[in-house]
Formats: structure tokens, C-alpha cells, sequence
């Protein structure tokens, strides 16, 4: 009390004075830590102090240490609430009374505890009748005999009958020498093997425990359950085999050896509940042991009730009911499953439930400290479970539901953990910890090994075919970990519950084979057309090297189609048929498992790969087109120039500008890249659908279609054909409607590149001829009706004003006509006049600079494209006698197949072509090809890593970079291809 | 048997012959569901089959309905394990024995139970000493005097002694008179008061419930602690208190007022533990009632250890430990605090764990259904909270942790409720559950209100300045519930635990106040500078309606950049002190609290709308920039042009090519918005690293810099500031990288657009005059050094290989000198000649076309147009007496507060310009205001929405549209102003 006060003045002065003393802390409401082990022997733990306080003389602390008692040989003189006084008893012969106030002389010993003792069989007597003191106590032995049956009670105070099976047995309360004493009971000569195998085999440690547990009631359970039909005998016989793990072979006094040897003796008692297995009065452990009954018992009869996801039948609750048992046999109660009963890792009540919602894969798991099992699970508790089945308008009916224990051994095999399921051996009954049978020495000892049902899971299986929703009988797969204890509190398990819904995957997996079958064989001939008009537009009859190789890649672009096309279709299947509204009214489909995936991602993949090397010949391709754009313009005047030295003007030709041509080229430069779609909205567009509107929760491993997810609840993993067909059919349907925006309504009401390419080769009299293949190209009729373009602003805004109000010809390249775009097939004459011509270019960007190294390469490079403007425009003009073409329709079916029938071979063959297939030599003209490849890319990224914000990252990325080599090449091929200096190309 | 048999064999055919029978259900391992309490009172439940069985005759069921007992009057005759035979008693006065095997003659009367029955006082005998069975029940009375103070033990088959009350009140074991019976205890008159209110107040509902539980225990556990120093009956009666809130007024008999009666009567004992307000013997409920005694308990004194988030000396570890006490009084154990034990809602261990981790935000909370909590918490069970000290090389201390109970009433009032700590009175001792007062008829019957704690926190306060990480004791808050039970099943209640850190934020908010009012006064400053230049820039000496509105929208820019440096600067402080290595090896900062994080998203948005009303005048202001394209190429030579109807060619001037200009204009409209970074890569860099790589982890309230999360770990909930901080940082600092690339690689190895258009006028002979303001722009001189650009390819690739060969002058505006760019202060005579001659252009797209109806508007603006030209280029020349220029450079302060010292009032001024500031007209030059618009758009939207994805959407949606408004309006500008058709403008 003194230091206390001291220090609170010491307190109060130091916070006055904001002066620290740091003699002693100042902490004003701290107290030591002591706990009732702390008190030692003599002291006592004052709960309401929480401090340890010493015990009066003569007195120690109790065994829970919460107060004080006296020491042997004393007794209590006065008692005072708190607190007691001690006295030693006077006489040395005088014991203390077992309330332990008075003194007493003792007729047989005095014990260790200081009080009197009696020999057993005998019931010691301190009081009489009417509860007064005797002088000495009393012994008195009990009647044994009839009719008396009497023996001491627990207290060893009173004579009671005793325990029947004594009575039965030797008609007396002693067991006599020809019957057995066990557990408390007293049994005649049966027979059960007299030496029994408590042994508890922990096979994964490849150990065996003597279980305390099993020595102590094993023969007494069996023999009680046999002898006397004791039914809580019987549990506990069964439980003790579920604590082996059903595991049985040819022994049989074992605990499932005991249990079957009783199953076989009781034969005659018949069954319980017309279950053949279940026999009367024994617990139901086991599902026969033949061959193929597990296949039987799980897929020869679906339940009764079908499933159904939406609608006025919905149905979706899995409702699992368990009879649960102690350890000792008794009968609990029944437990609704759920709630955590069986799932070991904590949760939200609601969470866990989620797990009986018929079609959502659940899987919870978590690591569980083994000194907190040691604790929370003292004894393990039994579980026979069961699926309540409520047909409308009956009672409620319950399924008995399989156990498949992968740890069972039978005669030494584990035959469960095969997926063989002809040599499963189902079962009944599950525990989860068994903190028990571990215990070697005694029941109160620690266990050496504990096990724990590390992996339970709850499979369904639809039935196949089926439009009602059926399931047959639900299979739980248990497995059970063997943990040797050997430092609690660091020691840790871990556990997970799941339920996991299957069908037949095999139909599907054929009908996909059919469908790449049929559709690979298309591709083939596809290929085979595109590879022949190859072959036709290059103008090379030979079958090489390279024509294979060109095959190949076609047939690489096709197949990647047909690949991305079974994909897709699979994505969406599964997607429409497993989550939306209509498909599901009973549940048909369930999703495959991830196992089951593989096949897809692999096709997924070969699609990617496939159309890689398409998108790459594709790029390839167009960075090596021959364009040329050809000037109509001829000079208008004469120019003066002062030749130098002489100092007199000479007149020239005033030379045509070269600015339309760098007008042209540069537009040209720039639509090199434009698409039908903006692709940096497609991937921002896909990603917002996906992860804000949240689509991707339609690809979850659930039925609900609900795209807004409480974070408070449960979220199953993810489905990758889900998330692919999700993710494709987004990109798809945003691509769609980006191109339908484009064409119906940008290009034609704000601004269509490719028409305004076309318009400003007319307005600047500037032809292009584009050659993709050596025989085949594009051909840009832009010759202006003006005449001239090379003038000045007055005359260009009356030639616009003047083609506005339709007072010129027509822009065609026929007479009277509007056609401005042909594609063209040209004979070999012209194109190898082409390539004579074009030859000081091609030369100049070549290794060789051996020939001609006198001459000016740029002059001849000029003087080239002078050369060529004059010979393709005289080509055009029909003034090329040898060199003729005339201009048709294409047919349909050659547009169709993309493949001109007619071989261009004494005249060349302009085809009209108004739908602008010279895009085809850009990206706009290739759109398909550029979305399905993005849309592959951001799939296999996003199968690789489950994100979709990565994904779109990566995507936006493989988009700039392509666009930028497209971009970057593209400059300088037709730099160098139209002369053009690559400065104007910006 | 049979039927099963038959079943089982039909099932079997209709399996073979796939012949499905409808008659019956052919589910073979189904039972129907039956439960002990179906089975009636004469049938009891079969634990082996889970079926009722029939009870054999003069047999019912027991109360657990799982076994059968002889019906009263009858005993047991034969025992065989499972069945059992009953046989009435022969003669009418007999009794079954207690153990139900035999018939006895009864001294007394027969009971109910049929068995013998003796007064009270005397116990029942019916065997002998030696276990016999007697003919006829005795009744034995027990002597309750001295010396044998006997009683008749709880079976009322031994005297035994007494209880001690009763001999110390009485010498006796009946209670005289003059003593008071209360709880099974006799206490003599005493101080208390003999009539107690055993009513619990449950105020939320304005209810009281008669309790039976106080009803029974509560004066005699008042009187056992007063008068035996009962140290359970004092937890007990403690316990009442806080079953009762803790309430206390001047009503002295209720729970806390007895508790108090008692705590003043026991004066002389002394305190507990030294801390003056818990008294010996009793349990520590009130921490006195003064006034303004909590802020001296909560805030005087720090804990003697400090938190530390990093290091060697790392702790963050909160270890509270509670003594447990059961309802009765009983110590049950100390326990730490974790692990669920105040955590109501079930949760994995390891998340619950993270709760007492210093510094995470932990809150977590669900709804829990009543009947659980009634099955689960049949008793309540009292928490005395410790927070556990443990200094290096000291013993444990425990710091008692006070409590404040928000239902407390004192004297009628809820004190505790407002936030004045004054008028708080703090109290220890919590309960979670209580079921059990709001019983009222007997401890058994079913509870008409329970009392949850909904809502438990734990708040640490750190002390202010800190920088050992020091706090102040913790206080624990907690709000009970009160819940009327109607139907437990539906019935709900939402619990919540959470912890909460704060500190004192006055002081930052103090320093904040200070920084916005020093850079605002510096912003005001900065704004009428920048004002005063625009007024010279117009060439207008009014201070009118437009200067203010100016300035304004110049301070709304400048004060935008205030709240923006100070939002950043306020995230940036959090993230780095809060978050980082170095920083918190003491804990020295806790983040603000929800509540407090108003201000600062006051602050965002105030500077996002006046950035924006910046960002859209700049725009405003692009929009509307003159801008000519001076055309310095003259006719070269003669063109022969046919006149019409003379039959005879005329020569005249060849027209100059329109082309160039063109060119030019295309260009230009293709920069205009061009930016310094690329603002989609911006968005997805930024999206890519908040969300894939995690950088938004970093804005979790906790004090944790991990970037990946585990998805099984707790995760706190997110700051706003610290979202704020990181998104913001992240822009700047992606935004600033990518400046620099491009500046420094991009722009100079790859492709600088802005230099691109500087040459390309050079080499079309081209120069761009600018006017932003109407005597202020910008000119980009264009003449090229070869005099002619309006030529073909020959002459071009030679003029551009003299240049590269450096053959020709200097492309500057002066002789000798390569600056091409300049800013340029005209004189306003100059701008007014300009005004004249621009006029016909501009009235075309005005709104009045009254005046000049007849003259050709084309017409009339083409020859503008060649007007113009002739003029700008004639100025240029200094062709212009009147309108003469001077060239010279800019002075170092001009260029640092933007405004030019020298008014140009005769002659114009030309400030070389090497570093292109023409920009400021295009998104180019405002890459700082557009950076910021874009962060705090983002920035604002995800503060909305918590959702980065989301603000990087509607981001790259906004700079799509601002971009295309920028250039479509831009474009129509550009043709308005340049006469250049809008269909070259591509």
C-alpha cells in the first residue's frame, strides 16, 4: 500500500511538473503477469487481483490453484468464506473425514491423502444414518451375491446393484474365472478371439501406435456388441474401424477384423432399413467387397430429383444431413451439413454455404495449426452422411452417401487411390480429427500421431443426356493426413473441402473432333484454291519449293480459322448452354474440369501459333508491294532560265511540280495502318466491359449470370474456356459493332480515308499502280478531268466547284464511267518491261554497286522514274500496241473464290473494282485477319496469367509495335519503290 | 424383409433389362428421415438403423427417446444389453427401487416417478450398510445440529455436511429466523438491502425483463461478497453489473448499485494490484466518475514501449490478453485476445490474426443469425482486456485496457455516447453474448431479449511528435445491441470488430492552410503578371469586363496548380512517411481517418474544376489562332493558254502550284495535336503498374510497401489519400519518363515532328505567320534558299542534296543566321492593315451576307488571299516603309515571366526563337496542363469510384474526345483561316 501511494504522489508530481522520473515506470494501470501455474505450491491465484497470494499455515494450494486447502493430516477448524483456518488432527492414527472438517479414527488404513481407507469391495462409513459423527469410521463390504448384486458405488461410499452384464454373466457382481472382465463389463467365453491388435496403422509414417483407445475398449465393445446386442458397443466397435481406416484384411482381431467377424456372427438379426449392407444393430461401415460394385452403386440409377438453375423448379440446394456419433458410440444428434461441420477451415456462415449450391465448384483450404486441433478436437466425432431428397408432396426421404477413403487398405493394397473404379471399395462414415487413437500410454496422455481428413471432397455426376437435371448419387472422397506430433505449436495441416460437378466429357470431346476433322479437310482445299491463284497471279507454272512453303502458310492462316473458330464455339457453348437464362431450366451441362481443359488451351495455342505466321506473311507480304504513282501532268509552259555564262534565257519546258506526287505518297504513307476499327478502343472498350461492367464474372465456375459479385461472398475459381469464351466473344461483338459504326456511319457521314485517297489521286491527276503479286495488282485510275492539277488556288477551287456541279466528264477510266479502281492482271510482256525499267532503282538499294559506278545512281534513279511515269501512262493511254488490256467485270464466283480464271496471256485484264480491294495491301484491307489475331493474342495471355488487365496491356502493346514496324517499313519500301524522298513521307 | 427382397430383386431385372419400373422408386440405399423426437412416447430410436422401434410392453421411452424404460409402477425383470423386460411391483405401497431393479415397500409415500419419497431433511435408505436390499424404505432424518451439522446430500441418499454459510450464520444447518436464505446460502442481517430490483434495462428497446437469473443469485452473490469475502460471488455480482451496462444511478439495490454498496462498505480492504479503483476481493468495474478523468487516463501518459514497422527492432505486434470469467464468477483462464474470441464473425485464423498487427485498418464485419448465437452462447462470458508490455530483459506487464461502453447510463443519461471525452466515464469488463438475463420465468426457459456486442473497436491514439513510435493507452469501444427474440431463424444481427490508429491531424492540417495560402497569394501574383502581359499582347490599355474575366480564368489555372501541388504533395507526404523503408522505423505518422480525408477530396476537386476551366480555355483559345501560309514562290515562266474563240494562243504567267501550301496546311493539321507523350500508352502504363504489377496494394491502410498480396490474407480497407498519392505519382512520373524519352531518343534519333514542319516549310518556300493574341504570335520563316520549290523531282533531289552538302546560304530570316522561328510583337498598324485585308475572308463565314451579295464570295476571298500574301511577304522584305520590323533577342527575365518589356509601337519586333514556342498553339506546347488535366481526371474518377480501371477508361475516352474535337474544330479553323480546302486537309 506504501509504494502504491508513493508512486501515484510520484505520478501526479512527475505529470505537474513534466518531469520524467526514470527510476521506476510511472504506468499507472499495468500489473504483472501471473497466472495460477505461476503460484507455486504454498500460494494461492486470487482471481480477483489475478496475483498469486500466499496461503494461510498449514495449508496448501488446490489442484486448479484458484484457492487454498489444508495439508495432509490437517483439518479445517474454521471456515470463513475466504478464508480458512487449519488444524492438525490431534490422535497420529486419526485420519481427516472426507469433507474434510473433523477428525476420525480410522477402522483400516489411513492413505496418502491423509483420510481413511477401505480394502476393496467396501464402502467406508463416517456418519451414521442420521449423519452423526461415528467415533471410528466404518468398513462395509458389499453384497456381491443375490439378491443383494451390491457393489461400492463411484464414491466408494455407498453399496449399489451392480453393472448388468455381471449379473448376467456369473449371477453374482465378481466375474468368475471362466468369464472375461473387460472394460468395465464382464463377458462369458465367446467366440471373438480373446487377444485382440489394438494397433492404429498410420501407413503414410508406415507406423503403428498402441493405442491406449483401442487396449482399453476394443474387446469390451466388441464383446458387448456380439453378447449382449449393446448398440452403443456396436458404434464404438464401428468407429474404432473408421479410426483404421476401414482397413481390413485376413486378421481378424483387429478393430475392422473384430467389426466383420461380428457382422458375420449377427447375420441372423437381418438388416436395418432393407439396406442388405446395413446389418441390424451394427453401425454400416462397408458397400460389399466386390469387384465393380462401386460403378454399380454410382452410376446405375440417377437420384430421383433433378436439378434445376432457374425457374419456378429451381433447385439448386444440396442438402446433406449427418447422423453423427461419439467417440464412444453414443448418438448425438442429426447435423445439417454445412455450417462448418465438415469444412475444417473457418469462414462466414454464408460463404460456407455456398458450397451446397448445386453446380458451384467450391474449394476452400487452409493451413490449421495442430496445437489448436489438439485443442478444439479432444475426441474425434463420427459423421454417417446422408442427401435428403424431398420430392414435393412426400416426406423427406435420405440417401445414403458413398465414402471413397483413399487411405483404406485392403489386405495391405490401396486400392482406392487408383481411378480404377472397379476395385474402389466404398464405404460409410467419416471423421474429421482424431486427436485419439494417437494416445499410447493412457487416455489423458498426448497423442504421438494425429489424423486429420486433410481432403474431403463432394463429387456430383450429371447423367448423361440427361434434360432433367439428373445427377447420380453423389461419391464424398475423403483423405486423411497422418501428422506426428512433435511441436504443436509450430506444426501446421493442411486441409480443404471441395465439391466438384462432372459429366460425360466424351461426347463433346468427339464432336469437336468431327468438327476439326471436317472443317480441317475444307481448310486444306482452301488452301489448295488460294496457293493455285498464287501460283496463277505470280505467273509461275512450276510446283517448287516455295510453292509448298506459300501452301503451308495458307494453310497455317486456315487452319488457324479453323482452330479459332472450334474454339470460340466451344467458349460460347458452354457459356450460353451452362449460364444462360433459357438453357438451364434443368441443369444439362455441367462445365468441364480443369483437368479436361488441357485439350482446349492446346488448341487455343495452335491457333494463336498458326495465325501468327499468317499475320507475319501478311506483313511480310505488304511490306514488299511495287507501287508506282503515275503523273498525267505535263507541262503547261516554257520557263526562262539564264543558262549561266552565256547570260542569255533560254527557254525550257517549265517543269511539273513533284508536290502533288509527295502529296499523294504521303496520304498513301499514312493509311498504310488505319483499320476498319480503332483498336486502342477495342482493347480499353473489351477490358471496361470485362472487368467494370464485370463480364468477367460470367466465368466463374457457377450457374449464376450475375455480373456483380458481393466481395462478402463466396467466389468460385475461374473457368478457362469461361474466361475464354467470355473474352472472345467480347472482342468479337465490340469489333463487330466498331466496324458496323465504321462503315455505316463514320466513313460515310465524317470520314472515309480510303474513298479520300481515291478522290485526291483524281483531284491531283496522279495515278498508282500497285503490283502485290509479279502478275497481279491494284490499279488507281486518277487522271484528272481537268486536264491539269499543277495550278494555282483560283483554278483548283474552280476546278473542285466546277466537278460539284457535274460540269465535267466523269473520273472513269472508260469513257463515261465512274470506275476508278480496277484490279488488274497483267501479262508477263508488261511486267517484265516493269522490271527493265525499274531496274537502276531496285539496283541502287541493292548489295552491288559494282556496275555503273561511273554513273549517277540518283540521276539514273530519276531518270528511271521519268521513264516509267511515261511508259505506264502510254500503257494506260492504249498506246502500246503489244502491251493492250481491256477492262471486264470480274464474276462472281471469282470473287468468291478469289481467283481469276482467265490467264492474262496476250492481253492484260483490267477488272472493274469498285469495293476498293487495294486495301487489301494495307491493314484496312485485312481487318479479320488483325482482330482475330488480337483477339488470340489477349486470350493466350490472358489463359497464361488469369488477367485480363495484363492481357489488354500486352495487347495494346503488340498493337503499337506491329503498327509501328508496319508503319516504319511500309515508309521505306515506298521510299524506296515511288522515289519519293522519305522526308515528305510524314 | 420380404418387400425388401423384392425390391431389391426387381431393381436388379429393371437394371438388366434396362425396363424402368414406375410403380415403385427403385433408390436402394434410401431411408426415410426420422428423429428421436418423431417417434412418440412409446417407441424409442434406434441409433444403428436411425428408425423408431417399438418400445416392448409397459415400456416407454426415455427422455432422449433413444432407449426404453419400464413405465412407472413397473421394474426392471430381465436386463439383456438391448431389450429389456418389465414387471409391475406386486403390492399397491410398493415403490420401484431408486435403481428401478426391484419393488420396495415405502416408509413414506409413493411418488409421482413411483419410487419411494421421504420429508425434506431426511434422506431415503433402501439398502443396509452392506448393500442388502431392505423389505421397507427408511426414512432417515439428518441431525442438523452440532456436532454433526448434517443435510441430506443432492441425491437425498447420504447426510452429509452442511453448507458453511449456515453454520457460520446459525450453528445449524437450518437457517434461523433472524438470518436471510437467499442462493442455497443463509446469511445473518446485514447492511444490504433486503429487497433488490432484479430487472435488466434493455434501453434500446425502453424495456426492462424481470430476470431470473438475478432474481436468483443476484442478493445472495451481494451478500456472499459482503459478508464472506466470496471472491466468485463478488465476479458474480460484477458480472451482473456489466450484464446490466455498467448503468448505474442512485437506485442502490440493482446489479451495479449493490455492486457499489458494496465497493463502499468495503473500503477497509484496500485496492487491488495498487491501482486505487479496484478494490480488494471484487472485480475492477469503474475507473471512478470525476469529470474529465478519461483524457487523463487516455492521454497523459504513453506506453512505455514503441511500435516500430521495420527493422531490427520491429513491433507491431498488439498482444491484449484477457481474464475470463463464466457467468458465475468462476476465473476461468487467461487467453489471448485473437483468434476470434472477441471476433464474433468466424473468419481464417490467420486473417483474424492481422487484426493486432499496429497500423492495419482491420474492420471486419457480418451478419449473424440469433438462433446460432443462442445455440452457441448459452451463457455470457466476461472479458478483462490486458494489453500485454513486454519490455526487452523485463517481465510481462499487463496494462489494463479501458472500456467505454456506449450503452452506459448514468443517472438515465447516455453519457458515453457524444464525442466529449470529458463527459465520458470509462469501465473494463466486456461480455459478447448474453442470453441468459432476459430470461424470465426460470434459468431453462427461452430468453425474451438477448444483448449482443454489435460493435467492437480498438483505437490507439499515437502521442503528438513523436518519434519512438509511441502511443497512448488503447481504449476499447464497445456498442451492445438488444434484441427481442421472436424467430430466431430469420432473425439477424450485424457484429463488427475493428481497430482504428489515428493521430493528430491539426497539425498538418495547419501546414496545409499555411501552403495554400502562401501559394495562393504567389498565384494571384502570377496571375495579374500574366494577365498585364496579355492586356500588352491584345495591344489594349482598358482594364474592361474581359481583362477581369481573364484574369480570372488565368488565377483559376494558377490556383489549380496550387491545389494540385498540394494534393500531390499531401499524397506523396502519406506514401512516403506512412509506407516507406527508412521513414517509420519508428512509427512517427498514422494515416487520417475516413472522416478526415474530406478536406482533401474537397481540395482534388476543386483542383480538377479549375484545371478544367483552364484546359477548356486553352482550348478555346487554339481554336481561334490566326494562322496564313505565306507563299513565296513567283512564276517561273509563260504558259500558252488558248483563248477560247480567238483560235490563238496567249501567253501569261504559268500559275505557281497551289500544292506546296497544301502540303504545308496538311501538316500543320496533322500536328496540331501531337503531344510531347503518348497519352494512350500513359493510360495503360499507368493502368499496368497500379493493377498488374500492384502499385495500388500501396494505398491499403496498412503499413505494409508489399506490391503483391496473398489472396487468403485480410485486406485492409483502401485510403483515399494514399489512392490519390500513388495514382497521381504515377502519372507524373510515367508522364516525365516518357518526356524524356521522347525529348531526348525519340525526338532526336527517331522523329520530332515539330522540327519536321520547321523544314518542310524551308523546303516548300513556305512561312507560317501565327497570330495568337491580335499583336502577338509567331513566325516560322520558310523561304527556301533555292528561291524555286515549285518543281519536279530532278530539281528537288538536287536542291536537297546542295543543302545536305551545305551549297547554298542559311535558311534564317536574316542573312547569315539559321533561326527560322521567331515570336513575333506586331505593331498595330501592321495588325490593322492585316484586319482589312483578311476581311472579306472572315465575312464569308460570317453571319451577314447582305453587304457585296452580287461579288462572287469565292472570288472576292481568293484574291484576299493573293492580297495577303503579297503583303505578308512584302513585310518580310521590308517592302514597307511604314511597317518596318527589327529582329532581335529576348531577354532572359522576359523569357521567364513571359511578357515582353518593349511595346511595339513603331516598328514590330521578331524575337529569335529557337525553341520552337510556335507549340503554345498546339496540344504540343501544353504538354504541363494537359499532363495535369489528364492525372486529376483520373485521379477524380477513381476517387469516385474506387476503380482505377474504370478511371483509366473514361481517361482514354476524354482525351479521345477532346483530341477529336481538338482537330475536327482545328481543321475547320485551319480552313477558315488558310483558305486551303478542307478536303486536303486529310
Amino acid at each position: 500500500m506504501a509504494t502504491g501511494t508513493l508512486r501515484a504522489i510520484l505520478c501526479s508530481f512527475s505529470i505537474i511538473f513534466l518531469f520524467k522520473l526514470n527510476v521506476f515506470s510511472c504506468q499507472q494501470f499495468s500489473i504483472s503477469f501471473q497466472q495460477p501455474s505461476d503460484c507455486g505450491v504454498d500460494s494461492y491465484f486470487d482471481i480477483s487481483s489475478l496475483s498469486c497470494v500466499k496461503c494461510g499455515p498449514n495449508q496448501v494450494s488446490t489442484k486448479s490453484g484458484l484457492a487454498c486447502e489444508c495439508q495432509t493430516g490437517f483439518r479445517v477448524l474454521v471456515s470463513n468464506g475466504a478464508s480458512i483456518t487449519c488444524q492438525q488432527c490431534p490422535d497420529a492414527n486419526q485420519g481427516v473425514t472426507q469433507d474434510g472438517y473433523g477428525c476420525i479414527h480410522c477402522f483400516g488404513s489411513v492413505g496418502e491423502n491423509g483420510k481413511c481407507q477401505c480394502p476393496k469391495g467396501s464402502v467406508l462409513l463416517e456418519r451414521d444414518g442420521n449423519g452423526n459423527p461415528l467415533n471410528e469410521s466404518r468398513c462395509e463390504a458389499c453384497n456381491a451375491t443375490e439378491p443383494a448384486f451390491s457393489a461400492p458405488d463411484r464414491t466408494g461410499n455407498r453399496c449399489v446393484r451392480c453393472e448388468d452384464s455381471f449379473i448376467n454373466s456369473s449371477q453374482s457382481c465378481v466375474c468368475g474365472a471362466s468369464n472375461i472382465q473387460a472394460g468395465g463389463m464382464c463377458f462369458p467365453s465367446n467366440s471373438l478371439p480373446t487377444s485382440v491388435v489394438p494397433n492404429v496403422i498410420f501407413s503414410q509414417l508406415a507406423n503403428s501406435v498402441l493405442s491406449a483407445w483401442f487396449s482399453n475398449f476394443m474387446y469390451s465393445s466388441a464383446a458387448a456388441c456380439l453378447l449382449f446386442s449393446n448398440r452403443t458397443a456396436c458404434q464404438s466397435l464401428g468407429n474404432m474401424c473408421v479410426m483404421n481406416m476401414h482397413s481390413f484384411s485376413t486378421i481378424n482381431n483387429d478393430a475392422c477384423g473384430l467389426y466383420n467377424t461380428v457382422y458375420r456372427a449377427t447375420a441372423a438379426q437381418g438388416s436395418s432399413q432393407d439396406i442388405s449392407y446395413w446389418r441390424a444393430n451394427l453401425p454400416w461401415l462397408y458397400y460389399g467387397d466386390q469387384l465393380g460394385l462401386a460403378s454399380r452403386i454410382l452410376q446405375n440409377e440417377p437420384l430421383p430429383v433433378g436439378f434445376s438453375f432457374k425457374g419456378a423448379q429451381k433447385n439448386t440446394n444440396i442438402e446433406l444431413r449427418a447422423a453423427v456419433y461419439s467417440v464412444r458410440g453414443e448418438f448425438l444428434r442429426w447435423e445439417s451439413v454445412g455450417g462448418g461441420n465438415l469444412q475444417l477451415c473457418p469462414d462466414s456462415p454464408s460463404r460456407q454455404q455456398s458450397a451446397f449450391t448445386f453446380g458451384t465448384a467450391y474449394k476452400q483450404s487452409c493451413v490449421l495449426s495442430v496445437s489448436e486441433l489438439l485443442n478444439g478436437y479432444p475426441e474425434p466425432v463420427f459423421y454417417d452422411v446422408f442427401l435428403v431428397i424431398q420430392k414435393p408432396q412426400e416426406v423427406k426421404h435420405l440417401l445414403a452417401v458413398p465414402l471413397l477413403n483413399i487411405n483404406q487398405q485392403f489386405n495391405g493394397q490401396s486400392t482406392n487411390e487408383g481411378s480404377n473404379m472397379n476395385n474402389w471399395l466404398l464405404t460409410r462414415r467419416l471423421m474429421l480429427v482424431d486427436t485419439l487413437s494417437g494416445r499410447q500410454n493412457s487416455l489423458s496422455s498426448s497423442p504421438g500421431v494425429i489424423r486429420v481428413a486433410s481432403n474431403i471432397k463432394i463429387g456430383f455426376q450429371l447423367v448423361p443426356n440427361t434434360q432433367k437435371g439428373q445427377v447420380y448419387p453423389p461419391l464424398m472422397t475423403v483423405t486423411y493426413s497422418d501428422i506426428p506430433v512433435t511441436d504443436p505449436t509450430t506444426q501446421t495441416v493442411t486441409v480443404s473441402f471441395s465439391l466438384e460437378y462432372t459429366m460425360d466429357q466424351e461426347e463433346a470431346r468427339v464432336k469437336t473432333d468431327i468438327a476439326l476433322g471436317v472443317l480441317g479437310g475444307v481448310a486444306v482445299v482452301h488452301s489448295l484454291l488460294k496457293t493455285a491463284s498464287w501460283k496463277r497471279r505470280i505467273a509461275s507454272p512450276l510446283i517448287d519449293l516455295q510453292t509448298i512453303m506459300k501452301f503451308l502458310v495458307f494453310y497455317a492462316g486456315d487452319l488457324a480459322n479453323v482452330f479459332f473458330i472450334i474454339t470460340v464455339g466451344t467458349g460460347l457453348y458452354w457459356l450460353i448452354f451452362f449460364k444462360t437464362v433459357e438453357a438451364q431450366l434443368f441443369v444439362s451441362v455441367l462445365l468441364p474440369l480443369p483437368a479436361q481443359e488441357e485439350r482446349f488451351v492446346v488448341y487455343v495455342g495452335c491457333a494463336f501459333a498458326l495465325k501468327t505466321v499468317q499475320f507475319l506473311h501478311k506483313l511480310f507480304v505488304q511490306l514488299s508491294v511495287d507501287i508506282f504513282f503515275i503523273d498525267w501532268e505535263r507541262p503547261r509552259g516554257k520557263a526562262s532560265k539564264h543558262v549561266e555564262g552565256s547570260g542569255e534565257a533560254k527557254s525550257q519546258a517549265s517543269p511539273v511540280s513533284i508536290w502533288r506526287t509527295y502529296f499523294v505518297a504521303n496520304e498513301w504513307n499514312e493509311i498504310q495502318t488505319i483499320r476498319k476499327i480503332n483498336p486502342t478502343f477495342q482493347v480499353i472498350a473489351v477490358l471496361f466491359f470485362l472487368e467494370v461492367v464485370g463480364f468477367s464474372n460470367l466465368a466463374l465456375r457457377d450457374p449464376s449470370s450475375d455480373m456483380r459479385r458481393s466481395p462478402e461472398a463466396y467466389t468460385p475459381p475461374y473457368s478457362l474456356i469461361l474466361r475464354y469464351g467470355v473474352a472472345s466473344a467480347m472482342w468479337l461483338c465490340i469489333g463487330l459493332i466498331q466496324m458496323i459504326f465504321f462503315t455505316v456511319f463514320h466513313e460515310r457521314f465524317v470520314e472515309d480515308k480510303i474513298r479520300q485517297f481515291v478522290d485526291l489521286c483524281s483531284i491531283s491527276n496522279i495515278s498508282v499502280l500497285l503490283l502485290s503479286h509479279r502478275c497481279f495488282g491494284y490499279y488507281i485510275h486518277g487522271r484528272s478531268v481537268h486536264g491539269h492539277a499543277d495550278t494555282n488556288m483560283d483554278e483548283m477551287n474552280t476546278n473542285l466547284k466546277r466537278e460539284a456541279e457535274n460540269l465535267c466528264g466523269q473520273r472513269g477510266l472508260l469513257p463515261n464511267s465512274d470506275t476508278q479502281t480496277f484490279q488488274i492482271s497483267i501479262t508477263n510482256r508488261l511486267r517484265a518491261q516493269y522490271d527493265r525499267i525499274i531496274e537502276p532503282i531496285n539496283r541502287r538499294s541493292g548489295p552491288s554497286r559494282l556496275v555503273d559506278a561511273s554513273a549517277n545512281p540518283c540521276e539514273q534513279s530519276t531518270k528511271a522514274y521519268h521513264t516509267m511515269n511515261r511508259f505506264l501512262g502510254s500503257v494506260i493511254d492504249h498506246a502500246h500496241r503489244e502491251m493492250e488490256y481491256i477492262v471486264k467485270d470480274k464474276l462472281l464466283f471469282e470473287r468468291l473464290i478469289g481467283m481469276e480464271f482467265i490467264e492474262p496471256l496476250d492481253k492484260s485484264i483490267f477488272y472493274n473494282d469498285d469495293s476498293h480491294s487495294f486495301a487489301d495491301v494495307l491493314f484496312y484491307g485485312n481487318e479479320a485477319v488483325l482482330l482475330i489475331f488480337d483477339t488470340l493474342f489477349f486470350c493466350v495471355v490472358d489463359l497464361g496469367s488469369q488477367n485480363f488487365i495484363l492481357a489488354a496491356v500486352l495487347t495494346y502493346l503488340q498493337q503499337l509495335v506491329f503498327r509501328l514496324i508496319r508503319n516504319g517499313m511500309g515508309r521505306r519500301n515506298l521510299a524506296s519503290k515511288t522515289l519519293v524522298d522519305k522526308r515528305f513521307l510524314i
